[in-house]
């Protein structure tokens, strides 16, 4: 089974983010705006069992934390893929490795961007007309994260949540 | 805020389920398939906080318990819904009066019947045609329940996980 690693923002923020997935996003309907922390790799129910008691212990260690959102930008030219700017900060950056690191399958394909795709898989055309206009945006949120979310993926690309780790609880 | 409870089956009845559900339930892309345990209900965040914890208490005295599905069935005429009816048991129909006592608010608007939507808001004809051919299926899953999820709504209608409660924790 296909597992994966998301934190989903706040409501206002996944709101935001879905007016523009709607007309852009073809994953629109397979899940909800996220963050992905681990991209998506292979586990057994044993695998998962192990990494579930790991992912209590890393949330354990965590308290919530802030994020800021101040641009759009793009993965260009390496995909055409447009995103919310996550404001890059350590403790995100340490959680993405923590979940590369000891049980957990090494499997990060690019470094770790924090970034919550709004725009994905557009023809080049419509790409550079949806990021002309989406870039000149003012945005500015903050949100508040103090959970994460184990999810497997179905048969028809959707994802559906496993379990939740809310951060320092037992 | 608008909340929800809800059991997601185990993959292989979700991917089942969805193979009805591309065709025929509009609310495919919205949530995965599931048994709602507790209908949508308006909660600020003062409450949930209360609900939560509350829910940890429900989760953790219970155990893991078996759920079969052996056929479609219907809500007609009151709606034209169809679904995969659950066979009721006991700690069903307690948890989901669990769910409307104490904290919670009460607004069960139908008697209790444990199911998985997989056709709904279909035209009459539609209905008659869909459920024939429904009906006649031979079906029978199994499915191990050991958890169940708060939802709440993003205003395109979708449901995000807030929390997952996994039975038997502390």
């Amino acid at each position: 089974m296909k597992f994966g690693i998301a934190i989903f923002p706040s409501k206002s923020v996944q709101d935001e983010a879905n007016s523009f997935r709607k007309r852009y996003d073809p994953h629109y309907a397979l899940i909800p705006p996220h963050i992905t922390l681990k991209e998506s790799f292979d586990a057994d129910e044993e695998l998962i069992e192990e990494l579930t008691s790991e992912l209590k212990t890393i949330a354990n260690g965590l308290e919530p934390f802030t994020i800021n959102v101040n641009k759009v930008s793009t993965f260009a030219p390496v995909t055409n893929t447009i995103y919310l700017k996550v404001e890059p900060i350590q403790i995100l950056q340490d959680l993405s490795e923590e979940l590369q690191e000891g049980k957990f399958p090494r499997k990060q394909e690019h470094t770790f961007v924090p970034h919550i795709t709004i725009a994905q898989k557009l023809s080049h055309d419509e790409y550079s007309d949806v990021f002309g206009q989406l870039k000149m945006m003012n945005l500015q949120y903050e949100d508040t994260i103090d959970r994460f979310q184990l999810l497997y993926q179905l048969e028809n690309g959707s994802w559906t949540v496993h379990e939740t780790f809310v951060f320092g609880k037992e």
